[in-house]
């Protein structure tokens, strides 16, 4: 193909401006290694329409007339007097007719020459007579038979930076893809706020005082804008030409890199475990992929929720990984105040996952959606959540496409893996719930941001310390936290601490006051807070169970093991710290210290009991499973680990459970 | 009476505009067809101090000297060089003082012509003797026994077209009425945000910069502003040369087009029942009342509250209202956050409203009214609200005046109807709770906003299901329900979801998640949502059952009655869905099924007793009325339906009113 | 030291505008009578540095040359074209190095004239060759070696008003010390909001459109602003020539003035108790200082966090407080939200502050602190928070420095005084409860805000009544409402609808519609509110009593004491208005009305019990110690007047503390 040789033309020689390679398939869109877009000019298309037949002005010459089109990103500057354009009818009008000749550029077919009526929406050809010093341009309809077509692109050179380089192009016209993140009509231009992986910039688009342009444009389209990289308010901003709603393959293409790159910045850093660990090495693989769920999230501005057993354990947990979250957010917003819209924790009062609770979650979820555009969010549950309690929970969060993940230390339940992303949990590699989810998610804490890990490197052994576990690994985390200045008695305190704040703050996550008791979080009240808390906790340990103790009736059972039972509810102060489990786990310690024998205690209420087990091999979660089928009409249920657990049933049948439960508790061998 | 002739005038012969109607009685403000004012100019008064004797400057002429008033709404150039005015001492300075001619001319009478002290206040004349280019007028005093009084109006025509006509008159002068709704100062002109019953426009008005103008117009104001129509920020504006507030006759006009308007918008649609029934039929007028409540309350920007039973029928009747109401403020309002601002659902626990609910409400009306300016809302129960325990609330909510709706098919109490404004009720007009108070809720939606119809069209079968409405109404709604594409398994599984649902909302609306569950707003999560919880709610009715039917007593009664009674509380898990008013109905099922025969079934808790009848004919409220004198002290109390309700007393006396009532229930007589 | 005579100087003679005390020892910064800092001009220094040989110039001359120093303060209009400055390098770039004279003066030394290289920080001396009529500065290195120095301080006489008083000083310059409250970037200058003890004023610094001036300076930090008073927007702004952040001494001093004004403002007004009473005297001083302490925090714009007792004579006490102190900070601050950000009433469920109540408290304020950047509150408890059990609260308030004011009418611990700043409290003076906290604090109101007095004169006689006083103060304030237009009636109803609406408010504060109860804001809705509200109790008592009283077990004690125990739980209705303290006072009432001899009541319920007593001498605080010892295991607990107070023990107990405090009450002495 070749350039339309075009001397007849009434306007005389046009000035082309191709570039040399106009004989190129038109790649238009397609970036090379610096950037640019290649923005080479008119292109001889292969279409069929041509032919070898003079132009429109029925004068004989050897060339073929050219019908251009002008693609999107080309301005007025690009269109050439006395070229024949493709047009699309936009508007009908008394004088005449407007057409457009791509997505910015049109002019007006004066009614004077219009011998035929002019349809909106119809393609017309037209010949550009005039293009007015203020960029009117003047069309004249033409009729051609035989042209070849070509493409006119634009000829300025149109660097296709991402909105990070932008400062490189001030002065320059470019034209960026974006994802339209807001639109804002001022009293001037409508504003356009773009983003993509990169950062986000202002398009400013004038089409008159007050009047919205591009009103096609709608937030989250995927668009290119086309203008002038220029200083504003301090900032740059895109004075844009055009703006075009991207769509089909070039969407893709740009929805293809945002992901990519949410990709690589979801990649969580090169690390091993903070201490030498077989348990946390083997769950290290699916730790990796949990953090990188949050890492996107976090980049994706998707809301995170973190719902934790509420207890010290499960508190360390989540502050830890809140405190990395929040790290993330803020290094990822502008908005100070995004680490609170954007991330949630909160701790479940159940040891599950409750129906009640993923109410109060998605009902707020779906109202910010609504409201606030914010997407659904991510849940994360911290020691908690791998029971077949947690099942309809996850069942409903499912039918909204909300993601779940697990980090728990409690025997899990097969039936939960095919309701979450990824469970975390040792016994699910070996390991049992000496491992716990503090400790892990401190881990977690570190891979979704290591910069926090100087803040936290005390919490595993906290959380340990709270869940006595008697790991390998614990030792080591002790060990982390004495080089950081903690003492045991520290460790121990603060973990007292947060058990007993924890019981007074209910529903609320106290977000600053549990950062400061657990120290993540520098504030001049740590010690005191963490010194008159845990001594608080102390006494009302002291008072519940001079109480208790009392009340404990015991029995010798005929393998041996002293069976313990008393009323947790008549004899403590009820609604009172501690409540039922730990008061019962201390009376518990308390008569094994003084017994040194197999010892099993039961504290019980109404319709529950609360039991620990010393030197026996029984198995809670499987008695209950047991009682189920032997005691009708009692709904026993419950959970727990080996000899740490509850039972539940209904009040009417409390006798015949317990007296089932010691049943099995003496059939149960003690331990070596 | 003529014009006067004023040779001797140092500034000459005035070029007066007077038009042909000065001698007319001035009737200014009176609008004639074509919504303009009248804005005749000079209007002779018939004033008793015309005299014939020469004018102020002692020559001898035919024609009395005219004393001119200058009207509101006349600017300076509405003022004569040479004539003289009546005019009010503004402010005395040093070198003169300041005169106005009327709102919004005034001019400076310099201290060289003052011959007497003029005081503030003073009624003075003065003659114009010069008006400057720039629109400042010099004035001297003028001394004038026998003058005649003309009336000056603004020679401009001003038109006075309501506001969403103001484009119509874009560059030229009007007079516009309107509510003071806003006023904001700016750095430059004070704001005024005017309101009318068509729309709202902002007058500027411009004292000084950053000066508040007519400081003694306050928010809530009617005024007439008079100012040119100019667009600003893509907005028309009017830039106020004076504003003037409106009182007594003018203002109650305004007052009156106000309330004809709202009146007129309030009106519901010209609608028959979705279905043909004679109960519906028969409600409908008292519904179109509470229709038109509501109408004129959005369009008044009044808080709507809505108070429902938690239970699938009041949650259906409570969104179907909610989708009407929403729907219809977006209409009205441009703030996208109105819906929330001006419309609060939420499920009363008890089945009335409590002073509990009463506080929360008032008290955060209350908080609203003082912080946001909000009127004092609207008050509507659904399924709800129609007895006597209802009215503690009314009586608190009547000392504000604020008004109370009432749409329930529970049987009420006569000593309601004095407390409400409308009380839509079967039982009121023959019917009974056979027509639920989910479908008069979605008859009253589509009575609010027609355009919600399509949404909400399968509702009333939900809510029938719900309450196992066997009403002829309920067939035809069923149909309408298979109509739209859901089977009757949909129709079941939908109100048990809602059921079950609604009791882990406790007291959150659940907004989103309740439309996505009812399917009145499209969400892909339906399907799974409704299959999940409807499930789930048959698994939790399945483990209730097996632990309270094995603890069912029963017992034959002389008339032939099964009775059977069982302790609900002791017997299944507490705290869980379903609660022992569902349970206690699903165990009473299950005996009903199996029995074929008249069984009445009492699920009792410590402090209350639910039952459900079959076969026999009690009436529980009168059985309850019967126990609070026959058992002394036990504080009996309740409701419900004939055959359905529940009956509290004191714990201590339980085993005695339920002996009681179980001897009524052995007086009644079976149903045959 | 004289003058320097630099006439060999290339630039000529410079035209000094010293001032005639350059000899001076140059007290920069004192401020002489008027406030105007004695801006005198360049003054010599007795630095080593001074040499009697020539100048840089090398010239003979008999003076020496002058080394400049230019003070901050000192514009470009402050330095002469010819003379020698000590200035120091700011920034090196391709044409040459920037120099700062001051903090606010610079130039340019061209490449050219710069013979060795400068580094930025370096100090040097520099000849200004020129000042361009744009403020330029050129300059040139030079070398001296033997001069004299002399402090050029600005010759433009500088004001130094306090910010209240920038009116009188608009269009000349000033030097504005205050601490900078907001920073805010616009597209064009740096807006710095500065705050004195005396108002706010906006500085606005221009760097460069969009650019932040003065980056070093952060919110708080105290400064110096010079630069001119100028109308902006109808405020007065400083345009900042130069703002220097002061430091040592200079800022210490504008602190000292801070704490003064503070203290000033914090003072209380000299006032006497509305009503003759020795406690009340005894209690004023103390008082005072608890008004001093709000106040002062109102003028900080600290929060102010009450917690009261939830009856009438807490919330009385409560209101009267809120309505002084929101009156106070509406004066005090611009923001018509203040009140409710800044100030928080909440009842306290527990008859002292819980640990749950001070976690909540707490962390709202740690999230405020963090997020909107409050000062942690300060602590009122009203009616509460003088016994043990506040304790353990106010230890965790003390870890973070939370002051705690207490007032309150109940018996007080010892042990608490350690914890609060301030104790307001009748016994501690000889009084006792009969003086209640409502009386306490409606004078505490009056020292905070003495405006609010009108509206609360009554509110002592209605806190009096609902608590019974029997005080002699209580004959007076009920005078005071009588003559205020309440009758006794009017008072009792008040004082009863207040406490029936406290039940249903539960953690509301109901702030508007208390104040309307209490009718300390006019609405016409009180009158109804109260007769309503008022009669609805009286039922709620009597339905109460009619299941309660034929409950009472009545036995004769050997010490004439007639003991009368019931059920309290078993026999009224549970969660109803009366609770289980208020009823039983209504039925002890009704036995000693009806018996005329000495009474003993007690409602129990499951682990409490409410006692009253009548005409004998018990001690309950004492007896509840006694009962600690002797009921092991009982966890026995509670508090109270002699005769009113709670017991509260382990459930399974309950008989056993029943029978000893019967055993306590049959040991005392009857009453004479």
């Amino acid at each position: 193909m070749t350039d339309s040789d075009d001397e007849g033309s009434s306007t005389g020689e046009p000035d082309y401006h191709l570039t040399e390679d106009f004989g190129s398939t038109g790649e238009a869109g397609e970036e090379d290694d610096s950037g640019t877009r290649s923005a080479s000019a008119r292109t001889a298309s292969t279409d069929a329409e041509i032919d070898r037949e003079g132009g429109e002005h029925g004068e004989s010459t050897e060339s073929t007339p050219v019908l251009y089109e002008l693609q999107d990103g080309c301005t007025v500057d690009d269109v050439e007097e006395g070229e024949v354009y493709r047009g699309t009818v936009n508007a009908t009008v008394e004088y005449g007719a407007f057409v457009s000749l791509n997505s910015s550029v049109s002019g007006l077919v004066h009614e004077s020459s219009i011998t035929e009526p002019m349809e909106v929406g119809e393609d017309v050809k037209v010949r550009v007579s005039d293009v007015k010093a203020d960029g009117d341009v003047e069309l004249v309809p033409v009729y051609m038979h035989d042209y070849d077509v070509e493409t006119v692109e634009s000829t300025v050179e149109v660097a296709s930076p991402e909105i990070e380089d932008l400062g490189e192009h001030e002065g320059s016209r470019v034209a960026v893809e974006g994802r339209v993140k807001k639109i804002r009509q001022t009293s001037g231009p409508t504003l356009f706020t773009l983003e993509d992986t990169t950062g986000t910039v202002e398009a400013a688009a004038f089409e008159a005082a007050g009047v919205r342009a591009y009103p096609e444009v709608t937030e989250g389209d995927v668009v290119e804008v086309t203008g002038e990289v220029e200083p504003h308010d301090g900032d740059l901003q895109i004075e844009a030409r055009s703006l075009v709603v991207l769509e089909g393959d070039d969407a893709a293409a740009f929805e293809e890199r945002v992901d990519e790159a949410l990709l690589e910045r979801a990649e969580p850093p090169e690390l091993q475990p903070l201490v030498d660990s077989t348990v946390l090495q083997e769950l290290y693989p699916e730790l990796r992929e949990v953090a990188q769920a949050i890492r996107r999230a976090v980049h994706e501005e998707r809301p995170i929720v973190v719902r934790h057993h509420a207890d010290a354990d499960g508190i360390g947990g989540g502050v830890a990984v809140e405190r990395a979250v929040l790290e993330l957010v803020d290094d990822v917003n502008d908005d100070p105040d995004a680490g609170y819209h954007l991330f949630n924790r909160m701790p479940s009062k159940a040891p599950f996952y409750e129906m009640e609770d993923l109410t109060r979650d998605l009902t707020g979820a779906l109202r910010d959606h609504e409201r606030h555009g914010h997407p659904l969010p991510l849940l994360l549950l911290i020691d908690n959540g791998s029971t077949e309690e947690d099942i309809p929970a996850y069942e409903i969060a499912d039918a909204y496409d909300i993601p779940v993940y697990v980090v728990d230390h409690h025997s899990p339940d097969e039936a939960v893996e095919e309701h979450v992303e990824a469970h975390v949990n040792p016994y699910r590699v070996g390991g049992d719930y000496a491992v716990t989810s503090g400790m892990i998610c401190t881990e977690l804490a570190r891979l979704v941001n290591p910069d926090v890990e100087d803040e936290i490197r005390h919490v595993p052994a906290v959380c340990g310390n709270a869940d006595r576990s008697e790991a390998d690994a614990m030792e080591d985390y002790l060990e982390l936290a004495l080089r950081e200045g903690y003492s045991s008695d520290d460790v121990e305190a603060i973990s007292k601490a947060l058990d007993y704040e924890s019981f007074h703050l209910k529903y609320n996550d106290g977000r600053h006051l549990v950062d400061h008791i657990l120290d993540v979080v520098d504030n001049t009240a740590h010690v005191d807070l963490v010194d008159r808390l845990s001594t608080q906790a102390d006494e009302a340990f002291e008072r519940q169970k001079s109480a208790a103790v009392p009340a404990v009736e015991r029995k010798e059972l005929d393998n041996g093991v002293l069976f313990c039972r008393f009323d947790v509810e008549n004899h403590t102060q009820k609604f009172t710290f501690p409540g039922p489990g730990k008061t019962t786990g201390a009376v518990h310690d308390e008569i094994v210290e003084e017994q040194d024998r197999a010892v099993v205690t039961v504290g019980y209420g109404p319709d529950f009991c609360v039991v620990r087990g010393h030197g026996v091999e029984i198995d809670i979660p499987e008695i209950i499973s047991e009682l189920q089928v032997e005691v009708k009409g009692a709904a026993v249920d419950g959970g727990g680990h080996l000899v740490v657990g509850t039972v539940k049933f209904v009040q009417g049948l409390r006798e015949r459970v317990l007296e089932a439960f010691e049943s099995k508790v003496e059939e149960a061998p003690l331990k070596k």
